[in-house]
């Protein structure tokens, strides 16, 4: 399954491109300008084609024909798509995801409803490298129910260890309430080890709650062998939903009925178009919906979880693993002498399918680049972000990428 | 504006649809089958043609082609788009509306900012007839926030009285928090006196939360003008914005700093690419977005709303008022004999756009009425509801879905 060509600084990029068992699925993909070296499809995935033709479907065919009567298909969208990431993607079982609302929504309320099952528990721990969302609606939630944040505080180019969360856990023994991490840091691309941490804050009785956005379609996760409780992560990365596609969240089978959703609403209600009087959740994952859910960005998440799941995530964890110990390389021998430095860790167990390399000026190259027709990201306070989605990545765009940058970091001015 | 034709009930509906000023507008809207009648506009909207070519350019040149860049144009979206049907259709200003996420988010988010905004009041005001959705998100917090519900129970077939409302606030005086509402019913389209209902609120020192979802794009609203705090409502019945469109929030300008957003995600952050320490709103209502919108969705919503803007909201309103007359006229003539009741106010003044005829076997007349092609929705436990949406519903629709409604009611087996 993984390459059986060395992706050092020396080799051919067509040569590993040939060799390249997932370069087929690059077809799979609109890609109107193949000129263009886009490094961001881990911020937003490219459209695959399937997807521009559901949409046109869903427009023409659904909306328009078969109107209301429509949601007889679509409400089963949000469990069908769930169980389609929880099954191909997630490592979770049937019935324990579903896709709804934004990835901060969802962070919100699976946050809230850890906070709620450990009354008496003061503590939240996070690392200050967190994606910002989940910072700021961790601060939110920790200010309205009483609460505080236990942040680590991880080298930047990694992300929170085992150690240091340890540590934290003995800090407040008895007194951590929820656990939350990134399972893959956002800047650094490290991953946190999950299934580590998660037997930790069990062992101090805290719950956990991974935000998966920049693992779920890089890596496998392995949540119900991991005994993982909560979970959610964003469609558009990775998974190739297009932009602002909805979230997805995960809820452990048992702790479904015993935690308790703090947005009450009337998709999460059983016999929810008798309108009744009282909430009454529907029972398991169902009760975990709440308002509408969007059809069209939900049509398109689901072809885009679709292409994932058929080219296995063993696969593409195997090429994300090529693509970036090929950036790895270019770097140390093109962009360390330019006085870059890496922002990954270098061992490809502990590093996700992106690599960030660091210069002071970093604002300013990625601005350059972008004009040079080569698309990284740029993230502060001073990385150059090149996300490798192994499904539309080449070993040619990552050569390609590098060069300019090289070449843009090399003459005098810059 | 209006029609000059009496929609009585021996009008011919050919004449009122060559009277109607608004009649061009049907043919703006995707519609493939003429021979439905459609009378579920009120709960989705049909969609307009520019909807299906937006969204196609929004998944093949800017998601395709832009790829990340398209962020510059998408990040100005829900604020655009918020402007465009605050000042269009809403009687608001610009920057008071913001569109995002689901009604129920978004209303459970502005609930949540009342009741923390009046932290010594213990009583929400509401309805049992308000829409479910609403009651159940306001029956969970005020379970999670200490609070209790004071449940008005006016009459099915209106809304709530001034009278009622005022009479609980008496009961209450000095503890009410939030009075929320649905501007038009649901189901019986009754119209609460917003007017006088926000402003007796007031004078009790609560805040108003309206839900708009069955008025806005479809009677005037003037939340400016009568002094409203706080409204939410959804972007795919009278606005056409397309299955699960994204919902909007309203908060009146000087509250808007004042208030506080329960989920404080990375959309509502100043300085949101830097990613920084610590949540710092935007000020104003761009502090009210929370996480990624989803695009696709919002472009149809955008397509929708401005349709009726182009349309304006009095010829709307002129239009909706005589489909819902002919509509009472013809179940005065053809329907009561049958043994129906009108499920709506009778006065036109008191009355959205659509229109409930009652009989004990609605559930079963619905469901023959469908397979007769004619469309309308069932509302437990008696409605027949006729969504008469005045830029797509023509009087023709109305007089053929009315006769095929009487015409399986009279039959022995009915």
């Amino acid at each position: 399954m993984a390459l059986d060509v060395d992706p050092n600084a020396s080799a051919d990029p067509a040569t590993l491109d040939a060799a390249d068992p997932l370069a087929p699925f690059r077809r799979r993909f609109v890609i109107p300008d193949p000129d263009l070296v886009y490094l961001d499809g881990n911020s937003l995935g490219r459209p695959p084609l399937r997807s521009i033709e559901r949409v046109s479907r869903v427009l023409t065919e659904e909306w328009a024909g078969d109107l209301i009567r429509g949601w007889d298909r679509w409400l089963a969208a949000p469990r069908r798509v769930g169980d389609l990431l929880a099954t191909g993607l997630l490592g979770a079982k049937a019935d324990e995801v579903v896709i709804c609302d934004s990835t901060t929504v969802s962070f919100y309320r699976l946050a809230s409803a850890a906070l709620d099952a450990r009354p008496d528990r003061r503590i939240i721990v996070t690392d200050r490298a967190n994606f910002p969302t989940d910072r700021y609606v961790l601060e939110g939630l920790a200010r309205d129910r009483d609460r505080a944040i236990a942040w680590l505080d991880p080298d930047p180019t990694d992300g929170p260890s085992v150690a240091e969360v340890a540590a934290v856990l003995a800090t407040h023994s008895d007194d951590v309430a929820l656990v939350t991490l990134s399972h893959v840091n956002y800047r650094s691309a490290a991953i946190a080890d999950l299934p580590a941490i998660t037997a930790l804050a069990h062992e101090a009785g805290a719950l956990v709650l991974w935000d998966l956005s920049h693992s779920a379609g890089s890596i496998p996760i392995g949540l119900t062998e991991h005994g993982v409780d909560l979970a959610v992560g964003c469609t558009y990365k990775y998974l190739n939903g297009g932009p602002g596609a909805p979230a997805y969240l995960y809820v452990r089978a048992d702790l479904q009925d015993e935690l308790r959703n703090p947005i009450q609403g009337w998709f999460g209600q059983a016999d929810q178009f008798e309108m009744g009087q009282g909430f009454r959740p529907t029972p398991g994952i169902g009760g975990w919906l709440t308002g509408t859910p969007g059809m069209l960005g939900l049509a398109a998440a689901e072809e885009g979880i679709r292409i994932s799941v058929e080219a296995g995530i063993d696969a593409i964890r195997a090429k994300g693993i090529a693509l970036t110990e090929y950036a790895i390389a270019l770097h140390d021998a093109r962009l360390a002498p330019l006085g870059f430095t890496l922002g990954s860790p270098r061992d490809a167990a502990r590093r996700g399918a992106h690599v960030s390399v660091r210069r002071a000026d970093a604002r300013e190259l990625t601005r350059a680049m972008i004009a040079a027709d080569v698309i990284p990201d740029f993230r502060a306070p001073d990385s150059i972000r090149l996300g490798l989605s192994p499904l539309t990545t080449s070993f040619r765009d990552v050569a390609r990428g590098i060069a300019v940058l090289a070449d843009l970091a090399g003459r005098p001015e810059a």
